[in-house]
């Protein structure tokens, strides 16, 4: 069972892999809460079990459409919430949708690299930016001291493939360079953005979700999408201050930069 | 004295800041060699400095024209390079060009976030790409064992606001999100074209200049150019395999990812 508290809580790439996973036990835990499951293409066949959960839990699951590499769809996402949210505001911001691209040197391609960067830097910085006032007002009105993820929380979801010290070593078994750059400079998005919310008290951290057999992870993989979603809600309710700026797994381990 | 005994030596941006000052302590050096030093605009107005420099080292430098931002330049400068560098390839090449953009994640623009991220890191991974095998040559014709820049390698000229541990604290004095986030995705890009070239025995590492008095570093900047490029020529002549896949100031000292 989730141990996340947060009220009102908005995942993007909710309709697949890890998002779609995290939703559903979301959905399944008992804590009173809203659920905001972004993705590019709500009516699209790729969301079909998204639809269904949503179908399934009326009125805590909220479908929007929300294309990372948009920004009107992401400026747009964000009014819509606003509305939605109430005076309580915006509790938890999980930065969960990315693409993977693979390469080396001699075989990344241009496009590639501007996509991986577009969708998984340039989107979650819009985002930070567009949802940051929702995340203040529950700050505000949460009237605690401290940070933690039942107040007010950015969760950038990353990867070993962006460690500088965990990369090296398994890139010879994932040629994914496009993937791996974009992933460091999502890094760096994450410790610039939680020195910017930190006078806010938003928590704001990266976490890996383990090698998950997923869409990106692919069938080699060692996690189940559920133990990695069961680990990573463990981690992301038990957040203090501790935490904030820093690079956790789904165990709750520290991962080096 | 500068300490590097390369033959044949290629810096990008080389026609201000460090970029200059590195081709001039070189040009100084009595070891022989040749360099060639790329610019955006050879034949600009903010060339003017390197056309004196090259009229005044006439066999020893030749300027070459080369836009991190425009891959058909990088081709071509390669194509130019290859034809000239003989049967004894290119020892060293820096990657030393790059722009700088400031913003946090209320204020960069995406168009400084991908300018940024164009120049700072698919530039330098296609230059890579493109000089890799003139390298490749040097390294097979020094004829000698392990990793060294008298050998071949590749110098990636990085910062200190690449580094996870070490941005977070400065950024409220040096809101430069977009530079920071391009350089991140930068030092992967160094860690994991080691991994590539280290079967060829071509050295590759990151190198920080410090903060330094130039276009890029501002006037309140603690180093003069030459003092830093000083630093760097002997980091970079003391280079073993050792320091691959490194990252390190112009003291020689290890910066943490």
């Amino acid at each position: 069972m989730a141990a996340v508290k947060a009220c009102k809580i908005l995942i993007t790439g909710a309709n697949r892999g890890l998002g779609l996973e995290m939703v559903k036990q979301l959905s399944e835990n008992s804590c009173p809460k809203h659920i905001f499951a972004t993705c590019r293409d709500p009516d699209g066949p790729k969301s079909a079990a998204l639809r269904e959960l949503a179908k399934k839990h009326p009125n805590l699951i909220t479908i929007i459409r929300l294309d990372a590499d948009d920004p009107c769809s992401i400026k747009e996402s964000a009014k819509k919430v606003g509305s939605l949210v109430g005076a309580n505001g915006l509790n938890l911001l999980v930065n969960n949708a990315a693409i993977v691209a693979n390469g080396t040197i001699q075989t990344s391609s241009v496009e590639d690299l501007k996509n991986t960067f577009n969708t998984n830097v340039i989107g979650p910085l819009l985002i930070i930016r567009e949802y940051r006032p929702y995340l203040q007002i529950a700050a505000k009105a949460s009237g605690t001291p401290g940070m933690s993820s039942k107040k007010a929380a950015i969760i950038n979801i990353s990867t070993v493939a962006a460690s500088m010290t965990r990369m090296p070593p398994i890139y010879s078994h994932f040629q994914t360079l496009p993937y791996a750059v974009s992933k460091a400079g999502f890094n760096m998005l994450t410790v610039l953005a939680a020195e910017e919310v930190k006078t806010d008290e938003i928590l704001c951290m990266a976490l890996h979700p383990g090698w998950v057999k997923t869409d990106l992870g692919g069938r080699d993989a060692t996690l189940e999408p559920n133990e990695s979603v069961e680990g990573m809600l463990k981690v992301i309710g038990g957040l203090t201050e501790k935490q904030h700026g820093g690079f956790l797994d789904y165990t709750g381990a520290t991962v080096t930069w």
